[in-house]
């Protein structure tokens, strides 16, 4: 096909073009050390179980090591004409240690192979993504314990509703990526198997052991089916759903981070390090880091979505469409590990406004439910206490004052159940502290959260040292 | 406001159209005997707590009973006024009993309320799903018995690659299941939990048993944390993943069974129950149910993001955006169930056409590959293995021939490893035979993949009695 | 098939459950009216064309008639059984005019039937939904023009960073939905374009004639080749997307109402009939309606994502997957719709707290911009400008005041520049005032471009009155 | 913050984490053209307008324009810790010229500035895009104007339906991508618009005169409102959504490339350039190309979602979550440019196998429609039609021979209204052609289509040449 095709204000020819559309290497070499490893494991399997020589064996073992080596050091170099990160690895292979470089494909396809390095990749990211998950656990644990008796406005609606803690607020962070934890972990048992041996699509004539390479390369177990096995992107989109998921946790946070760093707000403040200023309003600190994980989370959306389309539809085996998996699953991993780190980064050095967090929860009527409490834990049916205090708040209103600023004589004449102790169950702190059932802000509560947390992160002590 | 406002063209007042747009009793209704299995735990643990007596404890069980029965009859009526299934209820409930029905909401939100019914609807639905992913996982393996030496093209890129047993096929899809019914187990210890409990969005004063409703109503553990117990959804969007690989698995089997009823493959014949015809073209049958639940998998994907989307950002605790979390996923559920239970009938029903399926893997050069292995088996190294099978297609493209029509004077001059058992390794049965590597598609292979998979499915043999 | 196939938990048979599945009446009744017209205006095509005889014309247009006002009145009955409104409809007029009835269907397919009957729909609703987007301008206008010398912070990463006016914030959203409005317009011109006549995919041998029915129809043109004609389904992915960008600005402002209703801003106050309060806290407002459109703007997303999802990949022509276009569109009109009208009436009875805003605009920084600009507009290089306002401010936070406490010789210290008319510079509605670039917040643009956007709503006045 | 806060693992320090993940460059960089034009007209028009001296003009513009040589040479180099593309520009600036070039930002800000580089980049791909489409187009309409007269099947549900010709089916495609010119022709009223001069947000203090740097880009307007001008990024999501409905075109269209490429099918035969073979099966040939497009429609998909997701709720004027639209964009325009070049040349050079596309369309009962037809135009209900041309299929099925196998005398029986000319109609191609309804399928009908098509394209005869 000539130039000519393509007209000519294009100075690709059409065979440049195409060799550019479908290569993959210019993204799949993040691969090659898991392309290596899994070589490593499989030409050692046909070793031992005879399929070629001992010879052979530790010739192509010598060849890859070598590679290996070249590869941590940055010294490959990579073509487009070879495509993708197999051939490219096997080209340089031969280059090294001749013709016998080629048995090294011996029982073994691209399919496979390629299935093999994305399941190695993502159980080691994705093992290191637990790790960043458990430091800003920490980060949150850390925050949590200086301000158990910190209150703030608790929100609904973004309407101050009732007083709780700080550490209570934080905490529900906490148990948010406990789950994300527990996803992930578990979503391993899926990732960390071995689709290696299962060839182009249907098995292999050779007698390989694949249980072998599998356990070689530390996976957990082998696929039960070949064609299951090259076509299965499952995993990849379990871990882009977990970190949906994930990263919908961390914009619930960096939400309330920015409003808490607005003037209006002025809750917390946020360290010079995550934070960008104006050479002439030196008081001015966007909280850049919330808001770009915020916003980032529209490219894990976004890559989640991406591989759910491709897969749509698609018959078995593997199709071309699949070498579109790769490049959603590199960038959500890369999203989260720099999320994760500076989130806990910045939790870690952000100021507590602790004055003007409890200043925002006096000088309204979010107290007016403890009055209500009061009444009902005196019998009164939950309507009818209501009733009263919706009276007392109007009052209040018509005098323009608080409820605090009602006299005993006010309280008594709008219910006789009232007593001298109501001054203290309208004060913030005590109506914190009082709600003490399982999981509540009650200080006594979140001192048991705060224990029953360490315990889920054992492994912490260990890691923080 | 006057109706003013809205210009004459509309004939509802401002009054009417916010009402219908806030009130979510068109939908929640379907959580009627979630809400009132809720009512009963909770009012049973008041009345255990000793917060309000024994006998205001039976007058609301009584009539919360009596509203049960109404709702499996389908009696009760329901009104937009009354915004919601929580209001609603509650005001027939005060209409059976008395103003004591008011007492049934002391310690507990609306917040908390919606949440539990959330979680208790969706174990009960993922548990139903569960059992129609083993129904159709069994569908699967009644056919694969009846076909394991059934053998067909397997395919690549939907070109026809190497010649497979059909029942290795049907188990890939076996095996897609196991890992959705994995999911959806595993999601379901974050499904089956309490936030009953949680009050508005802090905890109680009274002195309430969280783990005593928790208890009541099968829930497995409670939050730990208020805040996260009634702005958590995380367990609806983790079903809603589940859901999306799911049908994503199922619009790939619906995609091959749409294509192997065509008239260019023939492979198989739907069952009547299960396509549409033409009045006047009696042959021609319309596989609308596989089309349509490969359509299908689009609203799933759907709701997915649709609910990704309403939690970005959203700062806690409840915000009515959170309203936006149940008819996707009722339409998830209700898509799900139709889509699996179809599936399995329509694969219980079809005919397999098993002389076209075989004659499809003749009378092409997809044996070549067999000829290579069998080279390679015997110390050619691949590459040169390679070569030589090229040349010997390339001949018999020249003569217009295949490769079993070469004569063995032919094959010995290509090379003299070439013996008589070449022809029968050509024979496509041979070659699906000859795979026997673990999880490949030889015949011995199958078999014992088989007996895995009824293991997997312990419970089966019970249910299909 | 016997019911026995589906195991004995359900009491569904197979056949209910498929003809549930597969039947789309219990939605695609939305499009009776719509159905009915093009039955219309194909009969009487085919009677103009002498397809069929005058007599049967007129006796198919009256059955249809008789139909519409039924349909009118509510007083169609629908049957699963029946599939969809198309063949329910079909058999009524049967019912009433006997066999002649089916010659209704000569030249004409459900395949063209269907199109037809969703590009009226959608033209009828789009034509809605502009109406719509115009009142929701008019509001934003009306509020502007009250506010033009209203100022407010402008922000940036949600933290003040210089002075605005109220009306410039508010118009920026009337020429997001001008925009809205543009591509809605736009996308008529695809929308309002007829497939009837196209057949089931390939024409029609009778002489039909589809600009006839066409221009019956209220049509501007006709699909110009027959399998496009059926299979497209474009018109709804724009409709579609035009509403996801249209919500996303909705959700934008929403999103600013619900901070500005927080007691941390209190920019202003809804009223009443947008928001929800508490029997005890009268005080409180939960900005319901803003929250919930918010929130809507989720299945908006989703509803463009699932359609999105069911075209790709899929062959010509029609398949039954694109039955699953309906209810996504169904949807997301009802949501526009709803989210529009509420919104105009949420801004048009806003309460303004002119003194809240203005008083946010004091007692920071947000005016050291326009100290550097007076010192740039004086000659000085930028840069250098900076430095000496970022002196200055640093000065001011040393001795705990703001720049507007500095002393002229201070002033005059760090620049000769600065002159008597600094403190005016410094005043916030100066510096709204000041900023008169084409299209800035100056109060002089800002009356101008509210002019300007009076000329681009020029129906309004008539459709207000 | 010292680096242990990151734990021992990582050896970048928090700083630098923090840069990478806030830094721009990496991608911006692709906007280095735009931003030096857009820099250049900023400074013509603050010379022209006196706010800086002809001097200084004339100084910066050259500097300018050596940096834009050094561009195009690829000799720039960037800094991570200048950020983005702004600021290493004005750097490497102001290292040509000195301090004179921090007056280049006078009156500008980076809100504005990378909002116009934006607008800049997307009207030149978009222009780019059109004329691709415009390519694709015509390889559609060359190779419709061969196969005007080449019969296939029609397909419905993947069931063969009705014969039709192979032009009309491709030309369903051209005015599909017709739909998508008009709208990415119309987005760019929409995006070919002014922000610059809109300052951070509220314009500003400077005389600058906004039409000018407007007319000197190319620009056809400027936006209308300041906050609108640096927080809208409509035009992108307009773009993203046109681009999605495109590939799904792409993706409907490659489906049947490769369904056509299959043995099954052999309708036609790709080139070698964009099908990929094995070394062993040379007649193999995997359609790489149009899998991996129908693969990419998810990256575009995904990049929709990605940009709507960061944009819901975002309140006004410029937040960090936007610096989030540009990689999705990029990525979008690279995908399309390449998924069209690369569809041309493929549609161009493949090669198609009359024959066999003509022998599907016999062998079968597809022309049973016709048959109906004919009686119907002979005025026999529709109804009663179809029952007669039921029993005769039924009968053959039961003789094993097809329609128009059947005698004379068998059709007198079944209806006297069958003549002699009922054999020349049940052929496929009498079929085809008497489809002569506007848009339909017959040959004369096509003609004419394929005029119209030339007539959409004017602009292709020189563009051909």
């Amino acid at each position: 096909m000539s130039k000519k095709l393509w007209g000519g204000r294009f100075t690709k020819s059409a065979e440049e073009w195409v060799d550019e559309f479908g290569a993959s290497i210019s993204f799949d070499q993040e691969l090659v050390l898991e392309d290596i490893d899994g070589s490593i494991a499989h030409v050692t399997m046909l070793g031992k179980c005879g399929i070629i020589s001992e010879l052979e064996t530790d010739t192509i073992k010598e060849g890859l090591k070598t590679l290996k080596e070249k590869a941590k050091n940055g010294e490959l170099e990579y073509s487009v004409k070879l495509e993708d990160i197999h051939l490219n690895l096997e080209s340089q292979l031969t280059d090294i240690i001749g013709p016998v470089g080629g048995k090294l494909h011996t029982g073994r396809s691209r399919n496979d192979q390629v299935a093999t390095d994305m399941h190695l990749y993502l159980r080691n990211q994705v093992n290191l993504i637990i790790e960043l998950v458990v430091e800003m656990q920490e980060a949150l644990l850390n925050q949590a314990k200086q301000h158990v008796e910190t209150i703030m406005p608790g929100y609904t609606h973004l309407q101050r509703a009732q007083p709780i803690s700080f550490a209570h607020h934080l905490m529900a962070y906490f148990w948010m990526l406990q789950r994300d934890k527990d996803r992930l972990t578990e979503s391993l048992k899926r990732i960390n198997i071995s689709p290696l041996g299962a060839g182009a699509l249907a098995g292999t004539t050779f007698p390989i052991d694949r249980e072998y390479t599998a356990h070689l390369l530390g996976f957990e177990g082998i696929y039960e089916n070949s064609l299951d096995a090259v076509s299965d992107r499952d995993f990849i989109l379990e871990f882009m759903s977990s970190s949906s998921i994930l990263m919908m946790h961390l914009s619930r946070l960096a939400e309330e981070i920015i409003l808490w760093s607005s003037q209006e707000f002025r809750f917390i403040e946020l360290d010079d390090s995550f934070s960008t200023g104006s050479s002439i309003m030196p008081q001015k600190k966007n909280p850049d880091m919330a808001e770009l994980i915020r916003g980032k989370t529209g490219r894990v959306y976004g890559n989640l979505v991406g591989l759910l389309t491709v897969l749509k539809g698609l018959p078995l085996a593997y199709n071309k469409d699949m070498q579109e998996d790769k490049e959603g699953m590199f960038d959500t991993v890369k999203t989260l590990v720099g999320s994760l780190k500076i989130f806990a980064g910045m939790l870690n050095t952000m100021k507590v406004n602790k004055a003007q967090m409890e200043s925002a929860t006096k000088n309204d009527f979010s107290n007016a439910t403890e009055l209500a409490d009061y009444l009902s834990g005196k019998g009164l049916p939950f309507r009818e206490a209501h009733e009263i205090v919706g009276q007392l708040v109007l009052a209040c209103v018509k005098k323009n004052c608080f409820l605090v600023d009602l006299t005993m004589e006010e309280f008594k004449e709008a219910s006789h159940l009232f007593e001298d102790d109501i001054y203290k169950v309208l004060n913030p702190v005590t109506a914190v502290q009082r709600r003490n059932s399982a999981g509540g802000t009650g200080f006594e509560q979140i001192r048991k959260a705060l224990e029953k947390a360490e315990m889920v992160l054992p492994q912490v002590t260990e890691s923080v040292k």
